[in-house]
């Protein structure tokens, strides 16, 4: 059975939405899991001022696992640097929603998601 | 981008929820898919005059095809015999859903479902 942390953010999603992508302040992160299928949508907005992440919001069609990496993900970026953002690692994710070895990779998907939308904000930049 | 019957599926499941496992008439099938570690339930209630499925009941924490595979299936089982609703195939259901090749575990997660669930029922009585 499934740890309350992920029933939690799975019963409760934080920060599910979309940002309009034009804006030179927003990065979107698209990024898909081979091993499912799964798609996820990642949109950071930044302050140019100091590189912190000021908004965020995710979209999936994943399973319950990647709504819960997902959203725990959004809570942990907001006022982080991009840097900070870019180090984060699924596995920390993983420990903390207590997700089983067969589900690693829906947390892959919010790191790989996350490093997508930084990229993206440095490309347009 | 999805099918737009995946995303009524997925935004309005039909037939989500649980029954009593105890009762004779409920068989109860549990089903994971090794591709992505999802689990699915599948009940159905028969009526043992004429082996007819009265009634079914799914939950899982499976991706948003997933979802769709299941409530669709729950629509097309509801009032056929065992015998009919064992011989479902999940690429009916994917081709129904027009779900891409990467998602077809996804509506085999549904096949195997029902099939445990009627070999529940049978085993029961
Ligand atoms: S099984 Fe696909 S993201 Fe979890």
């Amino acid at each position: 059975s499934y740890h309350e942390k992920v029933l939690d953010h799975y019963n409760n999603p934080r920060n599910v939405g979309s940002m309009g992508k034009g804006s030179d302040d927003v990065g979107t992160g698209l990024v898909g899991a081979p091993a499912c299928g799964d798609v996820m949508k990642i949109q950071i907005k930044v302050d140019p001022q100091n590189d912190t992440i000021t908004d965020v919001k995710f979209k999936t069609f994943g399973c319950g696992s990647a709504i819960a990496s997902s959203s725990y993900l959004t809570e942990l970026v907001k006022g982080m640097t991009l840097e900070q953002a870019g180090r984060i690692r699924n596995t920390e994710i993983a420990k903390e929603l207590c997700l089983p070895p067969v589900k690693l990779h829906c947390s892959m998907l919010a790191e790989d998601g996350i490093k997508s939308a930084i990229s993206n904000y440095y490309k347009k930049n």
